[in-house]
């Protein structure tokens, strides 16, 4: 079974490993579809993108996120996790050993925290389309999904300035989480995701989905308050 | 501490007893508020509302959401039981004795399911507000965080009307609830909820509500394909 019907075929055996490696989270391998279809999207509007090397980053790129899911120590970073991880894959399905380092490299650089920068196309292509992936309909949705599974509230009606300044510390953590919103969440930290992406035509789609975020929001609080 | 702060101090005592019974689970006191919210706003179109009767069952009408809830037997009905609940909260509190049979008719007939009818205008704002509530923005965010506390998909890519067809038995009932998303239930049930209110004020808000769902579904369904 593919996960990607549209897909070659010579990438059926890689979707089956993701598909296996991640169906323990349905929402994970969602995300892997998601992203993937984000990076045909930027590659359309990019020069010399070799596909040869997004694809299977795209497909690879959250590998390790049981692992560091499952790690009590904090230590385990799926991006790094992952490009090790995804070497042995594609070393065992006799990928071209150049072609497993670029890769490699694509799903090192993909997380903002790792310490590593895109600096090949397809890096950041895939490292906006996954940034992208929490903006915009699915991004609303996918915070709210993490509100439910966190139990926390759908709205804090203390007004923003005042609640960032009693409950965000210096580094920029939330003291109390039992007070974290989707709004806030929106508010601290998926708002300056446009500033951190490398292709122009992310940083467009970006823009309209936060814009579009930003309108979910005020109705929301409108709706909390009792207007229509 | 007083709930709802525009409120006068002769429903402290009722907040309080809201409070500490729904404390349990925040969302719900929070339902509680949107509603009261929503019910001020249809009884400004109508003429004749006697808030004395209004709000007391609107701050009341889920008393007994945590005994539904909590019930194995599955035979405990919120607005039954909520209404038999309210009836000695209000009569320990010296409230009227017409006024608590006039507020517990509101509470007992809030519910589809329940089997009564609400006949009084009242009983017809607290029904219409209650269900404008699970619609609109709020309604996106409390579907999602139902989602995400059920472990759902965020989206099921399926056609809906195949869907339907295979998961969807004569009774109405969803066979397969690893399928369920928050798109299945807007098209199931909430774009159901206009046809059933009672105001022209609720109808005209629910339409309005319905239509801002729509949109963000087929947004959120193009953001899923890969679309900006």
């Amino acid at each position: 079974m593919k996960i990607l019907d549209n897909l070659d075929n010579r990438y059926q055996a890689l979707q089956e490993i993701v598909k296996k490696e991640l169906s323990y989270a349905a929402h994970d391998l969602d995300h892997i579809l998601r992203v993937y279809n984000l990076c045909m999207l930027l590659a359309e509007e990019e020069r010399d993108v070799d596909l040869e090397v997004l694809i299977p980053a795209a497909l690879l790129h959250d590998i390790a996120r049981r692992d560091e899911d499952e790690d009590i120590t904090g230590e385990i970073d799926h991006a790094v996790l992952g490009a090790e991880m995804a070497g042995r894959i594609l070393h065992d399905l006799d990928y071209d050993p150049e072609i497993i380092v670029r890769i490699k490299d694509c799903i090192k650089a993909h997380r903002f925290r790792s310490g590593f920068t895109p600096d090949t196309i397809e890096a950041k292509i895939l490292f906006d389309a996954d940034k992208l992936d929490v903006l915009g309909a699915v991004g609303i949705a996918r915070s709210f999904m993490l509100a439910g599974e966190h139990g926390e509230k759908m709205h804090n009606d203390i007004p923003l300035d005042e609640y960032l300044e009693e409950n965000v510390g210096p580094n920029g953590r939330i003291k109390d989480a039992s007070k974290h919103t989707a709004n806030l969440e929106f508010e601290l930290k998926l708002k300056k995701i446009p500033e951190r992406l490398f292709t122009d035509k992310a940083k467009q789609i970006a823009a309209h989905r936060i814009q579009y975020m930003e309108t979910f929001f005020k109705i929301l609080v409108g709706e909390v308050n009792g207007q229509r």
